[in-house]
């Protein structure tokens, strides 16, 4: 059936999570100089970097809502990181959303990693980011995965406190790429083909 | 492992496919309002609308290229076209692609219809459609399902004669939405999360 090909999610709503606050995480790059240079300092020795971010979904009022981290007023992001060399995606993933989200002293959160969303593709060490891999670029620099995170119906999650977690509408993001940039307005696209059930 | 979760496409080259001519097709619609206006009549007596698009996916020099109708050298389509109440989506779009792009006379090619890309909703009866459901929209006039069409190693295309076939590579799409329209736009995200591999 036609169906099979439109996976189903379950969205809970905004209010069904509790947000706590941790310790700063300072971003490792004081800039995007700093970091563009940092990844070609680590790409003489180690290739190409993957980087893994998680999409986590919830609904206001039956429209879906995307979790991103506030950082300096700024910038925006999705909770996720560079990998180190060899490491696993899914497995990196969840460590690095335990890094960032998870309540601090408790037991790590067994996040459910679901379908890949998209692969972004930097041909070279400056800032533009592709959706495929550019003509004639046979070594790309860095490789970014986006996968959906299917949450539970509650949890607790604990951002740290040079941060702020906002739950950001679908039709904010749409066609917005000058305020969030393309890849997170990219996003309403990635997700239409979900078929999002409404708790 | 990772790799299952990221669908691996073989493509193959433009130059493995014929392309002959066939009779013209005229649009159903003379214009946008008045395709609008036969909605909107539709409506009255079926409710909403599902159309279904095919994009077909071939390669020139390992990049990505769409196959696309051009109309009157100015108007841009996937092959497909709405569905009949009732009808089910994916024999629909097969024999959409059939009537659209198969050789007359001969047998009717079996469309291989693969992975759902995306789901375009139109909520009144305006030009608009978005990735989701605005806000507020209960009853939306038209859903269009966007599917993935894995093409064989070769096949004969024919195209109707007020038609032009066009093979346009995922860079010229990219971020172009002043040119093809937020829907083709889009299509270098949605096709990102595919290992494809360039035969």
């Amino acid at each position: 059936m036609s169906t099979a090909r439109q996976p189903t999610v379950t969205l809970h709503p905004l209010s069904s999570y509790t947000f706590g606050v941790k310790e700063s995480q300072p971003e490792e790059d004081p800039s995007v100089a700093a970091r563009l240079l940092r990844l070609q300092a680590e790409h003489a020795t180690q290739g190409m970097r993957t980087t893994v971010e998680g999409v986590l979904v919830v609904h206001e009022h039956g429209h879906p809502h995307v979790l991103m981290l506030q950082i300096a007023n700024t910038f925006f992001k999705l909770p996720g990181e560079a990998l180190k060399p060899g490491e696993d995606e899914i497995d990196g993933l969840k460590r690095r959303l335990n890094h960032k989200l998870a309540p601090p002293g408790g037991a790590p959160v067994d996040w459910e990693v679901g379908e890949l969303l998209a692969v972004w593709w930097r041909p070279n060490f400056e800032t533009f980011m592709y959706p495929y891999i550019p003509a004639h670029i046979t070594k790309p620099k860095e490789m970014k995965k986006v996968y959906l995170v299917h949450l539970p119906d509650k949890k607790l999650l604990s951002v740290p406190k040079n941060m702020k977690l906002l739950a950001v509408p679908l039709f904010e993001l749409y066609d917005n790429a000058a305020r969030y940039g393309p890849q997170l307005a990219a996003l309403p696209h990635l997700l239409s083909r979900f078929n999002f059930v409404y708790e």
